[in-house]
C-alpha cells in the first residue's frame, strides 16, 4: 500500500527517519545508558526496536504500560517512574509478571508501604529537582530510602526528571546542572547504582545521569523541534481535505482534536497557516499565496505534543518513502 | 462498587443528572426534533438512553460512530454531518449497514459524486453559515441539489452549524438568527423537510431549524458551563493523589494530558488553582488556605471541552450518589 491509500486520519511513522533517531541518540546513550520512556509512543513493536538496538531498560508512567511491556517480553528491566497508590493493581501487576523486573519509583513513606505490601522487590527513590509535580525533597530521600530498606525493598538508586527545563531556551546547561546537584546530593543519601533522569530536551546537556528517560526523541513533535533538541520529525498525522473555500481562502481535512495532543497549541502544516482544530477536522489557509490543496488531496499535519497525540490512536503506520510497510498496534493505552 | 473503589483516572458520568440533562433538552426539543450528536459521548450505551427518551435519529461525525449506532440497532435515521471523499470507506459503511437510513452530508460536487457512487440514498446539502469549516456558500446550494438528484440521491434538506457561536457572548440570539437565515435562504433553494443545525450552545436561541444537532448538553464541561448554557456537568474525571509537597503547597493526582482534552485549556477542581498537567498528572494548590488533599485522596476534575476528553477513554463509570452501576463502552472511538 502506498501512503496515499491509508485510511485517514491515519498517524504515520517515517521508519528511516524514525532508525535516524534512535541511531542518534545511542551514539550518545548507548545500551542501557538509555531508558526510553514509552510514554511518548505507547507500541511495543516500536519498544522492540529500540531493544534491538541494545536499549533493553525501559521506563513507563502508568501500569498498563508495565504490563505490556513485560508481556511483549522486553521484562529486562522495568521502571515504573511514577508513584502508586492503589495497592490493589500494583500488587496484581507485580504477580500478573513473574518473570519481569520490575522497578517503582516512591516518593513518601505511603508510596513505600505500598509497594512493600504489593511485593515490589526493587525500588528508586524520587526526588524533586525543581518542577512541582511528585518527588521528595532532596534532604528527605535518604530517610525514605532507609524506610524503604526497613521495609524489605531493594533500593537501586534514585530518580528526577528536570522536565521543566526541556525546552528552556536560557542557559538549560547550567540550569540543568544545577538541578541534577541537587539529585545527586539526594544519591549521595541513599545510595545503589542508579541516577536516573533526563529527556529529549536535555540529552546533550544532562552529564550527571547514569541513564536517561528519553521517549519523545523517537517520533518527535513541533514542540520539541523549535527547542532545537536535534532529531528529525518522524511523526505526522496524514489528513484528506474534505471541503475547499476558494473565495474565504481555506481548506478542511479530516483530522482533529481527537487525533492531536492540544495541550502545546495548534499543529503545524508545512507552508500553510493553521486556522484551528475542531473535533474532527483542520482548518489552514495556505502562505504566500500558494494554491490551495485541492478536494481529496493529502494534507501531512506535525503534531505539537507526541505523547497525548498518539494516545489518541489505534495504530501507527510505518512507512518508508511512499510505502505503506507495517502497522504497529498503539498497545499501551490506558491505565 | 463505590465511586472511590474505582480504579483511577475514571471517567464517571453522574446519571441523575445525564436524565435531567436529557430531561431539559427533551421539553424544549422532543422526540426527533432533537438529532442527538454521538460524537460529543462516543457510547451507544449513552445513545441508547437517548433513543429510550424518544430521540430515535442521531447525528455522528464519522464513519465508526455511524457503523456503530447501526450495528447496536439504532439506524432508523442515521445524519453523517461531516464530508466524505473515501468512496471506498464509505461504500463499505452504505453495504454494511442495509437496514439503516444513512443521510450524508455534502457540499461540493466532488462530494455528491462520492456519495452517487457508494450508494448512498439520500444527502443534506451541508451550507456555512459563517463559521470556516465545511459548507457551500448558501447561493450555491440550489445547484449542488440539482446536481445531487441528477445523480439519483435524495435530497432531504439542508444543514448548517452555527459553531462559532455556541459560546458567543455578546448578541448570541441576534447573530444566531442571522446565521440561520443563510440557512433557511438556501433551504428555499433546495427544497425537503430538513433544516438541521444548532448545538448545545444555541438549544434556547435557534428557533429556525426542524432539527437541533446537540449532544455536549447530556454530560457537558466546564467551558459549556462558563457559556450559561444551562445543564448540569455529568461528566467528571476521577483522580487520586499520588503526591502532596505540603511545603510548596501542591498535590499531584493521577489523571492529565492522556485523560483530557486540552484545546479548551486546563480543567478544573473545585476550590482549588490547577498549575498545569502533564500527561499523567495534575498539579494543583488550593484555594483560601484550604488543606490539601492527601496522599491517596480521591480528586474530582471538570474536563474543559467533553468530546476529546471523552475520546480518550475505554469507558464511562455510571454513577448514581456514591454508588457504581454500570460501565458503558466508549464503543464509537476512531474513524
Amino acid at each position: 500500500m502506498r501512503i496515499d491509500e491509508l485510511p485517514t486520519p491515519a498517524l504515520v511513522v517515517d521508519l528511516d527517519l524514525l532508525d535516524a533517531n534512535i541511531a542518534r541518540m545511542a551514539a550518545a546513550w548507548p545500551g542501557t545508558r538509555l531508558r526510553p520512556h514509552v510514554k511518548a509512543f505507547k507500541s511495543t513493536a516500536l519498544a522492540q526496536r529500540l531493544a534491538a538496538a541494545g536499549h533493553t531498560a525501559f521506563c513507563a508512567a502508568t501500569r498498563r504500560e508495565i504490563a505490556g511491556l513485560a508481556a511483549a517480553g522486553l521484562g529486562h528491566d522495568l521502571l515504573l517512574a511514577n508513584e502508586v497508590v492503589d495497592g490493589d493493581r500494583l500488587a496484581a501487576l507485580i504477580s500478573g509478571a513473574p518473570d519481569a523486573r520490575i522497578t517503582v519509583a516512591v516518593d513518601s513513606p505511603e508510596t513505600i508501604e505500598v509497594a512493600a505490601r504489593a511485593g515490589v522487590a526493587e525500588v528508586l527513590i524520587d526526588v524533586n529537582v525543581g518542577m512541582p509535580r511528585c518527588g521528595c525533597a532532596p534532604e528527605d530521600a535518604g530517610r525514605l530510602a532507609e524506610l524503604a530498606r526497613s521495609r524489605g525493598l531493594g533500593v537501586r538508586g534514585v530518580m528526577g526528571y528536570e522536565g521543566h527545563l526541556m525546552a528552556e531556551p536560557v542557559d538549560r546547561a547550567a540550569k540543568v546542572e544545577a538541578a541534577m546537584a541537587l539529585l545527586l546530593a539526594a544519591h549521595e543519601l541513599v545510595g545503589g547504582d542508579i541516577v536516573s533522569g533526563g529527556g529529549t530536551g536535555t540529552w546533550d546537556s544532562n552529564q550527571w545521569v547514569t541513564e536517561l528517560q528519553a521517549g519523545s526523541f523517537t517520533l518527535m513533535d513541533t514542540h520539541y523541534d523549535a527547542a532545537g533538541v536535534g532529531f528529525a520529525k518522524a511523526l505526522s498525522l496524514h489528513t484528506t481535505v474534505l471541503s475547499v473555500n476558494a473565495i474565504g481562502g481555506w481548506s478542511t481535512c479530516d483530522g482533529g482534536l481527537k487525533a492531536l495532543g492540544m495541550d502545546h497549541g495548534d499543529p503545524a502544516i508545512d507552508g500553510a497557516s493553521v486556522w484551528y482544530c475542531a473535533d474532527e477536522h483542520t482548518v489552514f489557509s495556505m502562505a504566500d499565496g500558494a494554491p490551495l490543496p485541492g478536494i481529496g488531496d493529502r494534507v501531512r499535519i506535525w503534531p505539537a505534543h507526541v505523547d497525548p497525540t498518539v494516545a489518541y490512536h489505534e495504530r501507527l503506520w510505518v512507512t518508508q518513502g511512499d510505502q505503506v510497510l507495517d502497522e504497529w498496534p498503539v498497545d499501551l493505552r490506558g491505565w
